[in-house]
């Protein structure tokens, strides 16, 4: 499966998010990740966010699709990280 | 078709994106859009937002599904705005 994750965090946890995000996924973007994960991964990634953030001020949106094959990304202006995804 | 569309841009012009982005798309969370278009409707945004941003600053990532049905999406935290889209 594939994940997409975009997060809203308090600046006061948003290294850690960041930091775990970094050992399963790649970095897109500002507070945006994505890769491949097994079903096994994506439940760690979302019991640890749970515990990471704060969840009554923090926000983190996990869109999760069967496989890249579903998704087509353009990108316009700069490419903050290339993954080898684009169309 | 579906789209997500996340965007890093400089604070002199993320009003502006965000003002054109919400004629076309839902409001998910800061900087994220999302929501159902026309293929039009995608060509007009890619030219839009192509006026709209500095190519050479700004960063924009245009995630196009073939339809909803392929993404799920799963919300840790506070939910900025509902979309019918929970499961």
């Amino acid at each position: 499966m594939y994940l997409l994750i975009v997060y809203d965090v308090d600046v006061k946890r948003v290294n850690r998010v960041h930091k775990f995000l970094k050992s399963y996924l790649h970095w897109r973007q500002n507070s945006v990740f994505e890769g491949e994960v097994s079903k096994a991964q994506f439940n760690e990634i979302k019991t640890s966010l749970k515990d990471l953030i704060d969840e009554t001020r923090d926000s983190v949106m996990i869109y999760k699709f069967p496989s890249k094959k579903y998704v087509s990304l353009y990108v316009l202006g700069i490419e903050k990280n290339t993954i080898d995804f684009i169309l």
